[in-house]
């Protein structure tokens, strides 16, 4: 009965998210055993100036490299 | 002194969100006696293609029924 | 179909989070109307010296007030 | 460079952990691009006393199911 | 190698978020000895109405301060 | 009034986490102005067997490089 929060970069289209929700509640079901029906997963999306890594945002690490 | 977390489908008007707010900081006040003032309470909340329950994204489960 | 998580001060009896989860899930299907089979509630539990409020371990805190 | 978060009820091996972190990375770089090293997956394990579904705590679900 | 999530409320700027992120990383660092970069930290702001305290959901905290 | 969790691996001291508390609830005093009696912070503590990142647990990591 798994509940699964996945915080990333926001701009994911509705099928990529469809298909990791999909992907890891079989996932789950295949490694714990748990029933898809008790698995919850939410996305919750961030803009790139509300995620770090290494102390940098991600909006000013791709600032950086041009990107 | 908790930390409550409420990650949910957008939508709620202010009306609920405050009166979720006042009840849950009641029931945790008379359960585990915690000061009201120690209760924090947030909610996250997330579009129908951000959440999913049995695999299966909020948003599809609604197109599937007909909603 | 709300997911929520509750990080607290560990120590709270198994009653009590019987009630805590019982109550909270009355109030959010009362409230914002999710079926109860779709809400989902954790009680994460952190010892004293893991928590803090003002900037100081609840653990420190008490031992100021000399409880 | 999402942040995984995984609350469960406690009691999976760690080979069971490995396996879900392994293939739940991969489904991320799969579906959403992102680089294996950005990933961070965290096990977030609680009793069966510490997890609601329906109002009920899974110790007391599985108690009423002569499990 | 922690995971950071900061719940706010929304209206910061890039730059104090910018802050925030590079001094946490490196109180981290220097308490804990992590290397910069393992650390992720997301900020997740939700608006007045969505957050509480005392059972009070902020914005309604402001209106009664007259603020 | 944030409420800042922190998921690392277990095994740090109760003075690491006092600096650390003191010092997070400064910065965002000083960075986004909150006073320091709203900001929560919990510290989630989990072995090394449940917390991954490129896909790797951070117990099998570490046996990798003979740690």
């Amino acid at each position: 009965m798994p509940q699964v929060q996945i915080v990333m970069i926001e701009g994911r289209t509705t099928e990529q998210k469809r298909k990791v929700a999909e992907r890891i509640t079989q996932v789950l079901n295949e490694e714990i055993g748990t029933a898809p029906d008790g698995i919850s997963i939410s996305f919750i999306e961030v803009p790139r100036e509300s995620y770090a890594r290494g102390g940098l945002l991600i909006s000013d690490k791709q600032a950086k490299q041009g990107k």
